[in-house]
């Protein structure tokens, strides 16, 4: 057990910002809000998913829409308006809450709502990384029920998904749920036992993530190479470093998509990288040829900071890094690639995993 | 108290067909629907609305989504489930069922959710009509309750909408999973108490539809003009008489959507009428001057045989009559009219209602 207080927050944000691959929400306004939270209510304790206990009832709170939207209309509290949905709905108290994706901003989803109830998080997550939709989770993918799922906005609306027949059903509902909401609306989902998050869940990544944050935050002050302070934490290859010269972005139907070139620097001169995105990095080819895909991670951070730029901040003349890190072994797995893999965005690839040598 | 026979559907039918000014389903595949139910079950019982007691339960049930695709996607008896998933999210035994719009295919979902639960169901509806959108019920024009409500489809899948913050936004994202359900969905709604039912319900609206119906069989049969026919149930106008020479018709948004325009023929020689609708006829202009609205009734009939023509089959050619027939007057006041009158459906005028003369 251990304690997320305001000053981790910091870490947290830049750990969970490099995890979210592009997406997940925009960290810094993640941590404005958790900070405000945590100052009102206090600590949060974190549990390590082996401290659950067979009672526990874990419910997961998140966020769900296009990270462009995130950064103008910010939610409020309304993770704990859909806990509280969530245990009206199914007649049961929460004792614990989870994050759907340790990425970027929604890793403080349970934060805020466990802040306001007075309960802890558990030291896990459903993806270890961010995904755009909701059948991502690895919950799901492993035979956790999505059954009832809450999907409510700021105004007070809530919805109820009872009984969807599956859970890319329960995705496709919410998320046309969501765009009426105004294309940003937070969910709970039914509360799981101990058990299922213990087999379900990929472990110990809100400790990762603080890890990887601290690490940067170091090489910051004490000026040495914040992509080798990221590797230290997890290890990883730098895929491309260069100049964004085109970024195509959009909002459709509660996403944000688009694609990105940059111009290679450095050992990279005279080739060029292209991206896609659905609110999280997809995949990066260079010059035609793919070098990485889903589920391994594809982060864009700023070269000199070792910051991480998100989906909807990138733009013209940034100085990038295009780093990949290999994705968490749980999503490696048949049934996780089928949900996440290349061909679960509509390539035709098979997922090469990336080769990392120390 | 009367009974809904398989002898007396094709009358409904008809009737209600007059009654749905285009929209509320097709009622033909409604009429096939009910008669398969009816014999499988039995007939079903018809209460009067003073007939309901204090310890009534009385669930509204139908269908939503766009009236083109309700006749290639037939739904099959998910008003059934709908009720029941009602009754599950309310904790309470329904002990009769309502019709949202007495208009089209739509009169007829509590009949198949009556037969098969084996409940009766009211002689009156919400609308004394059909209109497209859910916050036209005038259950909530009237201040009964719109949460919770239920949208479920024929897979399996079912949502629900504890808390919408105003009907309007109930519609949306009803409407909104609609769309994602294949555009033809299923409601139910909250529960109402016989005081509900009767201070906001048009009443005998289901004995209207088979008189009207009735009335119109009997003019065929005795080949007398089935227009008088009509108008010896309802008094109401002949607003223009021609052929149809163009409809423009389309699915957007969970709608059809479009216009049309008659040819004047006989003593309407040399004119033109407009039509638009959305689902159903929403207003009618004789060479640009408005000479109907909503929520007077629009109606096109086959002129030889009273048939209504309704907005899924309009097409090139047909020889039809436009009936005017009067709004309800529970449809007439401010509460309605802002909620159905010209201006919410984006038109720039005030309602002049029909002059009816005997």
């Amino acid at each position: 057990m251990w304690e997320i207080t305001e000053e981790s927050l910091e870490a947290i944000a830049l750990g969970t910002g490099i995890l979210g691959t592009g997406g997940g929400f925009n960290p810094y306004i993640g941590l404005l809000r958790a900070r405000e939270i945590i100052r009102k209510y206090g600590p949060v304790k974190v549990l390590l998913p082996e401290e659950l206990t067979d009672n526990d009832k874990v419910v997961c709170v998140g966020g769900i829409g296009a990270p462009t939207v995130d950064i103008e209309k910010i939610r409020g509290t309304d993770s704990y308006t859909a806990l509280r949905a969530m245990e009206d709905q199914t007649n049961t108290k929460a004792t614990a809450l989870i994050s759907g994706e340790i990425g970027g901003g929604n890793s403080i989803e349970p934060i805020i709502a466990g802040a306001m109830a007075n309960l802890p998080i558990v030291d896990a997550d459903g993806m270890g990384r961010a995904f755009p939709e909701l059948q991502m989770i690895t919950f799901f993918m492993f035979g956790v029920s999505h059954n009832p799922t809450i999907i409510c906005d700021e105004k007070g609306n809530v919805s109820v998904f009872p009984n969807s027949i599956d859970p890319v059903w329960m995705e496709k509902m919410s998320r046309a749920v969501c765009v009426q909401m105004g294309s940003i609306a937070t969910w709970a989902f039914a509360p799981m036992t101990s058990k299922e998050v213990q087999d379900t869940a990929i472990p110990y990544t809100m400790t990762l993530a603080k890890k990887l944050g601290e690490s940067i935050l170091k090489s910051q002050s004490n000026k040495t190479d914040p992509i080798n302070a990221i590797f230290d934490t997890i290890p990883g290859v730098i895929l491309f470093q260069g100049k964004i010269v085109d970024v195509e972005r959009r909002i459709v139907g509660g996403f944000t998509r688009g694609n990105l070139s940059i111009e290679g620097m450095d050992t990279f001169l005279g080739q060029s990288m292209e991206i896609d995105f659905q609110n999280e990095n997809l995949i990066a080819k260079i010059s035609g040829n793919t070098v990485c895909t889903v589920p391994d991670l594809i982060c864009i951070v700023d070269t000199e900071r070792g910051e991480p730029i998100t989906t909807e901040l990138l733009r013209y003349g940034f100085r990038v890094s295009v780093l990949g890190l290999p994705a968490p072994e749980l999503l490696t797995r048949p049934e996780a690639l089928a949900v996440v893999g290349p061909k679960a965005f509509g390539y035709d690839e098979d997922f090469k995993p990336l080769r990392v040598t120390k």
